[in-house]
């Protein structure tokens, strides 16, 4: 349902009511009208396709916060200390945050490295873990034990596709000043290996995940329906110039220029179904976004799991994409990954346009308190209490 | 003079005996054999064509670090608070350097603004001033009343042209979404309005600031012999990646791509004339550059004047520019700026290789204290005192 101007209009339903196996996406759904004065909007189980809900105290703190920021599936990153890179440990980790908060449908992943096996990936499935995350060698958080060239691990990615989980990748490149490689082409020149990688293996599902740039945008629309593309909320509104001096807009990948962020914003526009949500929010206790050394530079990452559902509606309207909410963030990303929504299992959060809502400056107390994007700033929606 | 393994070499004179009117500098000069195994150097009274000396307790504490780190010339930028626009202020600023140190040659400059008149322009150059300095606005530290075009000040520039006045450029454009202009493209962006000022006013002396990219290299190698370049220390060392996350590398222009790095090297190994010195060294108290909040970045500037010698005979000896640092560092500069040394002026500055020492991590004391560019880093190269 969609409250337009405080008139009611009924939608055509996108909710699927049973799984299917995969289909292709590659007709972009058709815009279902403008949507810039809607003051109220429903939808259905918000799903946030990649989410890093840490350890320990901070895994207590944060955890909560997928609910509150309007979610009820979260893809939960492997890249732990000591990265979670079998089914045992997987299961442990998701018993770990259902104790936290058992309302939130946890989806597993491995952390790809040379110990995984082709008889652990169906050990895997067997467990309900879903999918695989590969970090090249470097270039994020808790990535030491990343990859370095991907051919080793086809007999991996061929039991992957065999049994129907979901290779997730991290997109980049490690710098190199001998090619010219650096932060801002790592993503555009990792693209080959998407491409390689969905050549190789055409019926496995792979994700593309958080792109920044409008060459990876293009590239995953020429993939078959097999690849998908997740994308941050903070990256459909930050560029370069953001997070230059500025700790708290810095991530990995970093935020690029504005004509990449248009392509974002266009592919979300244009409402093309093998596009969605993934936050990468990605929290930090405060201290190590706020402080630098000359030796020690700031952590990389922005939180945003706390306010994701009004900080997304309040992006897409910004760019005049405000109908295409619902694929973005439930539809489009539950197709792809299986987790169709049936009548029992969907519970529809409710957003009001309010007007001035300040995002609190942070969460938790003292050090270890996380400061999430947009602190103290305004969003215009809110999600209406049950 | 030049010491190889203990052996000493007797070098062709560089040093002018008078001053000269400008002659042409496009014939690069001729290498004069690798100086990989020097261990010690004589630079004939070095100069640093581009510094910030602050105000107040911050200029008492960074005034004596100029001679400290080799440099008995510096040129001194207007952007303080006020600004430096007319020749009054130049002077009581110049007065309150030379109080703090009188041993240094300041060459003062105004800072370009819709006040600054043709009159004043002839007033200034029989006061001494030798330059001016243009600003985009709102690109750097002090930058909110610069320019935002350029005809508007051709009287300006015309008396300029007439009196022999240098003009100094801060080769950006300011950052626009709609325009995909941004600070990694703002200095090629900029190359448009150097050629334009360098046809409208071919006698008029330009020297492009801070030159961090390959295009700003090849578009001032392109012109006349009245347009110089600077290059800092700094911006021969980092990349993008290196200020990614980590405010004490972060300055404006930014560092740019491994291959703009590459680029400044290759013309200061080649010994172009028109290419010197200006290290845009820019103190900020610690706590501006180690402390963020979501809404207050770190401050952009390097600092490098305490060390500037040595680390600049660091930096080109690592790519092997050793035997071009005497043009590099004084020769070239003092031509352009018709600074040319005699016999009674010359003051050679002798820097022996003494292995590893480090880099103080801190000028100053307290929240005041200003944090050195490779602090608690090594540098092989160290100035032999008086």
């Amino acid at each position: 349902m969609v409250v337009c101007c405080g008139r009611w209009q009924r939608e055509e339903p996108e909710v699927q009511l049973s799984r299917t196996e995969p289909r292709p996406f590659s007709a972009p759904q058709q815009p279902t009208g403008r949507a810039s004065k809607m003051t109220q909007i429903s939808i259905p189980s918000p799903a946030d396709f990649h989410v890093h809900l840490r350890q320990g105290q901070m895994a207590t703190l944060v955890t909560p916060h997928v609910r509150k920021g309007g979610f009820s599936l979260a893809y939960i990153m492997p890249n732990l200390k000591p990265p979670v890179t079998t089914t045992a440990q997987a299961l442990a980790y998701r018993a770990e945050l259902e104790a936290i908060d058992p309302t939130v449908d946890y989806l597993m992943t491995l952390y790809l490295s040379p110990d995984l096996t082709p008889e652990e990936i169906v050990k895997a499935k067997e467990a309900g873990i879903v999918g695989v995350k590969s970090y090249p060698r470097g270039v994020t958080t808790n990535s030491d034990g990343g990859i370095e060239s991907y051919e080793m691990y086809y007999p991996v990615f061929e039991a992957m596709q065999r049994v129907n989980m979901v290779l997730n990748l991290h997109g980049e490149v490690p710098s190199d000043a001998k090619t010219n490689t650096h932060i801002l082409n790592a993503e555009p020149k990792f693209l080959t290996h998407l491409h390689s990688l969905h050549k190789a293996f055409p019926r496995l599902r792979i994700v593309l995940e958080h792109a920044t740039t409008r060459a990876a945008v293009e590239a995953v629309k020429t993939c078959g329906p097999t690849v998908a593309c997740t994308i941050t909320a903070h990256h459909l509104e930050l560029t370069v110039d953001d997070w230059a001096g500025q700790s708290f807009n810095f991530c990995k990948p970093v935020a690029k220029f504005p004509d990449d962020r248009e392509a974002l914003r266009e592919v979300i526009r244009e409402g093309h179904p093998r596009f969605f949500l993934g936050s990468d929010s990605a929290p930090h206790p405060v201290h190590s976004k706020s402080t630098s050394t000359p030796i020690q530079g700031c952590a990389a990452g922005i939180y945003t799991s706390p306010i994701l559902l009004p900080l997304v509606a309040h992006f897409l309207e910004s760019f005049d994409a405000l109908d295409k909410l619902e694929g973005f963030v439930s539809t489009f990303g539950r197709r792809f990954y299986h987790r169709e929504l049936t009548v029992e299992n969907t519970h529809h959060v409710v957003m009001q346009k309010i007007g001035a809502h300040v995002v609190e400056e942070k969460y938790g107390a003292d050090e270890n308190s996380v400061v999430p994007f947009w602190a103290g700033k305004e969003i215009s929606w809110q999600i209406v209490p049950n």
